[in-house]
């Protein structure tokens, strides 16, 4: 016997619920399913915003540097890392784009190799394209080869340990990866992929913008060398908030990167002659500290740290189970292209109709707004704060409603 | 005869002196003259950032990016164009730190040069330390050399025309000069620098940071190459707002920079297997554009807009003028390190005395916000649309007191 609880039940039984109201625009009709791409701004965010501008910006001025926000890089880094990571402290910083650490960690890797043949960086075919432009750009300057992962035929299904070990060898620098991939939100099993990586003598870089905040993460205990992602999706930090990224304590000494800015320098204030690197991951961070936008990632991070990132995964694989039931009965002419096992999906579903280009324009003229990823595919992102049982029943039956009357 | 007016009268006769009421904390007692390193917010600001986060970011949620977030880099970049740096339209982006934008133009030169015996960059010794930093980090991994151009021996002389043209010749690449220094306030000659260069058949890359916003600038008729700036200076658009950089249309077929992130793709949503540029200068950007740090800027364009550069450059000069006339009997024990010449002079002063570290530091616990350049330079920066005469007289008057009683 199965028991069907309807959206009312399953949001009335939900411990999270609560906090619903804390985000700016959840009081309205609008069904929101893309908070993966861009998460919603909690209320308190926007009082925070202006008491900056007239307090700490226009009040404490240029002494607002001597009084932390010079040290926001690594300090917020670190919440980040405590909060999300499972990382410890000094080995995060949040600065630049998620682009630029892409480029600045992979050219890290290069030269973090011991071995100089190490000249192939292991990635897939379809990840984020970031990620493959990047490491062709990388692989272009510094003499190195792409070892492409090729996608299963089975849109649901992700790089496996398998595959990545196939590809490994003795010519391995670094395998680059998404923890999350960003359409079908197959999660890679970075502790198994890790393992094999250093039992090749290789590194890794993580890609966490699609698991940061919604998955548990243990960088850590999983041993990874080297890790980036977004704060503006499950972080609610912000259209184009800054990233973070992660370096492992023991490859600090030897960490390199090529925009040497004076806020990466070991005594930015003498502004000697020569660059020399602040210790440890600090020497990440090239210009300025982009303070305005690492402000509202703030309260999501307070957030968080007070729910748990245990109980937030365990309503956002609730809220995918939900779809993926519902799309059976509900939505049986569409395809799942999201894995079934809960333990391998991440926060969003996506299901493929060949319809889906018009269902999502559609959906968005009726103020439901999922994502649109080509060829087919509608992409449901569901943050485990923000969404509720019934926002999602909502939604799905307006797909219903726009197949049948297109 | 000289008519000496009083800090009172030169306020009640400046025009540009009400829009000192629009700023935050313009009504304390607290003087303020690092302007030209962290500018003020206008009042306007604050509401501006509240607003985004209820109305744009809350309300239109991913919506934002089709209407408007996603051409921001272009949009506010042909805005930083048109009111301040004397360009056409399509030249110019926002985005990322100084520092990120420096590489990519560097590289970028790289990539545009017609001999690779080109392989000199000509940049002073004493630039700004990211300026250095960078040219010495991209030379290392392009096989550039670096030439420079050393310091006169007046600390108020900055980087002649005669200096730059003896070191100019048929391997130089790039001339890479501070258009103001940030030291001195030496204005460098950008339309003769330029011609030189041009004439040697090298590229120029000015440096904007201390002249936009203060100086009126004409890029397109000197014919520059490349620039980029800062917009947190003058352009008050808060702690680590993101910088411009500007490429001339002439160069935009051959433009190439490494950071290849997916908004700067010729079509991002198609998500395609390799990175193709996107048309014209909109190719610089990389990852997700900033949007809540490129957010207080725009109320500070508006502003100049209104003003105009002329009548913000005539008031910085008066400003500084002041303080050059002032310094000269009321602090005759320090040495005026900016140049005399007004239109040699950019929108701070220095003035140098051996003791200027402990006044600079008495001089922060009697609200009094100068900056500090080591060894021994008090700089006093002159925000035109925000310092007032009596402000500079009162911080003046500060500096006596302290140097009497230490």
């Amino acid at each position: 016997m199965t028991c069907v609880r309807t959206p009312a039940e399953l949001d009335a039984a939900d411990p999270l619920a609560p906090h619903r109201d804390l985000f700016v625009g959840t009081e309205s009709d609008l069904v929101y399913l893309d908070g993966n791409s861009l998460g919603r701004p909690l209320r308190v965010t926007a009082e925070r915003l202006q008491r900056f501008v007239t307090e700490q910006w226009g009040g404490r001025l240029i002494r607002g540097w001597d009084e932390g926000w010079f040290e926001l890089p690594t300090t917020l880094g670190d919440r980040v890392a405590e909060v999300c990571l499972g990382a410890a402290a000094g080995q995060t910083v949040v600065a630049d784009s998620t682009t630029v650490m892409l480029y600045k960690l992979l050219r890290a890797a290069v030269g973090l190799r011991d071995d100089v043949r190490r000249t192939e960086v292991v990635l897939a075919r379809d990840d984020f394209p970031t990620d493959r432009y990047v490491a062709a750009s990388v692989a272009e300057e510094c003499g190195l080869t792409l070892r492409w992962l090729e996608p299963a035929d089975d849109p649901a299904q992700g790089v496996t340990v398998e595959q990545v070990e196939e590809a490994l060898g003795d010519r391995t620098l670094v395998v680059l990866l998404s923890h999350v991939a960003y359409r079908s939100a197959w999660v890679a099993d970075v502790e198994q992929i890790t393992a094999a990586a250093h039992d090749a003598g290789a590194l890794v870089l993580w890609d966490l913008s699609h698991s940061v905040g919604a998955l548990p993460l243990h960088l850590d205990a999983w041993g990874v060398d080297l890790a980036v992602g977004c704060t503006y999706k499950y972080l609610d930090g912000g259209p184009g908030a800054p990233a973070f990224a992660h370096v492992a304590a023991r490859h600090h000494e030897r960490l390199t990167q090529p925009l040497t800015g004076w806020m990466g320098h070991a005594d930015p204030f003498a502004m000697g002659p020569a660059y020399a690197p602040a210790p440890g991951v600090r020497r990440l961070v090239s210009g300025t500290p982009p303070v305005v936008g690492m402000l509202a990632v703030q309260d999501m991070l307070d957030l968080l740290a007070e729910v748990g990132m245990d109980a937030v995964r365990a309503k956002s694989t609730a809220l995918t189970q939900y779809v993926v039931d519902r799309a059976a009965g509900l939505l049986p002419e569409t395809r799942l292209a999201s894995p079934r096992d809960p333990d391998r999906r991440g926060g969003h579903v996506t299901l493929t109709h060949p319809r889906m280009r018009e269902v999502t324009a559609a959906l968005w003229r009726a103020d439901v707004l999922p994502d649109y990823r080509d060829p087919d595919g509608l992409r449901l992102g569901l943050s485990p704060l923000t969404t509720s049982f019934a926002e999602v029943e909502a939604g799905m039956q307006r797909v219903r409603a726009v197949l049948d009357h297109p």
